[in-house]
């Protein structure tokens, strides 16, 4: 059951609209690189900032889709990370690889360490920033799995004791969401739930627990 | 609920009583190759033979407990996939690190990768062999994501088109089933699910996709 709930959370995510260019984002954060380097602020400030921007002037996509660069929060060569649309629990987040690459099997030896040693980095982390316990790590390979975008991703879930019960009704809210979810995608490809800002917000929080 | 319904059934498989000593084991093994070697037999079979003894002589543990060699039906230097007691669906297997390690943020590198590369060899080969068209990839790492043998484990599960639904009538045995079991348990800690010649028959079935 959980694992269909994951998929249905990323098939919405997918329709997130890109508000602005990778170029605007790219100027805007060389110059808050500057002004934090020139001004001897805070170390990992300045470190973040420039690695947040230099995230922001890359492209990453999932699919078919192009994710907005301000929504990934931690990336390598070969793998990045980012924030969900309609996480199931805080913290739930996914990892690619950089590669359009649908099945776990097509990934070369490299890519699949990267993207483990980045799951499991990633995770640590975000266990540690909710005061978590214990993570959910999840992929659906293939569609009979439950997949929906054709690209690798695993699921990441910090998880807290009790959370499970709680999840429980949380997936009653979300199937009843999919469903107008799905009525609205037929109507426009908009979505209405979390705003870039908070994905924003939450991609900022993340990227500086790596900075 | 799919993956509390997982740790129920490893929960069981983890009271698997050792029928035969390893050293036994080892003498049998070692007959069978001189056999097989000696009188040319197809080289594949004779190169499962030799594996599959090689492994049967070979020691593993998951979490306090030893699992019968048997079971196991592939191995590297840092990993080993073994079969399950109550699959929840043909080709349903486990991979872990032979080092007992709790947490999956515990294992170093080498055995990260290593891991995951198992895991994904082994799952390609089990989807094929049960003509599956999906893999489904979990790690339950922690108490609080339903990890119920502190050892990190990968469960592995070839899917098809329509057994979702079927699963969950699966779900529902189980659910019953663990609870006969959990008294059971309290009784005497013997088995009374698949027996080892079963899953001995699987292991030995999946060791020659591997020869």
């Amino acid at each position: 059951m959980i694992l269909r709930q994951l998929e249905h959370i990323l098939l919405a995510q997918t329709y997130t609209p890109i508000t602005r260019s990778s170029s605007y984002q790219s100027m805007r954060c060389s110059s808050i690189a500057r002004f934090f380097t020139s001004s001897g602020g805070p170390r990992a400030f300045s470190s973040m900032v420039t690695r947040s921007c230099k995230m922001e002037s890359e492209s990453f996509t999932f699919g078919p889709y192009k994710i907005n660069p301000k929504e990934v929060f931690y990336s390598t060569n070969l793998s990045y990370a980012m924030v969900n649309l309609r996480p199931l629990l805080p913290g739930h987040v996914l990892v690619s690889p950089r590669r359009e690459v649908k099945r776990f099997a097509d990934l070369t030896s490299d890519e699949t360490c990267d993207l483990w040693l980045t799951a499991q980095k990633v995770g640590s982390q975000l266990e540690l920033y909710h005061k978590a316990s214990s993570l959910t790590l999840a992929i659906q390979d293939g569609p009979q799995a439950g997949q929906t975008v054709p690209h690798v991703h695993i699921h990441v879930l910090p998880r807290k004791g009790g959370d499970f019960e709680k999840n429980d009704e949380i997936y009653d809210a979300i199937d009843a969401k999919e469903k107008e979810l799905a009525q609205k995608l037929d109507l426009d490809k908009e979505r209405k739930d979390r705003t870039l800002d908070e994905m924003t917000q939450e991609a900022d929080k993340y990227r500086a627990l790596f900075a």
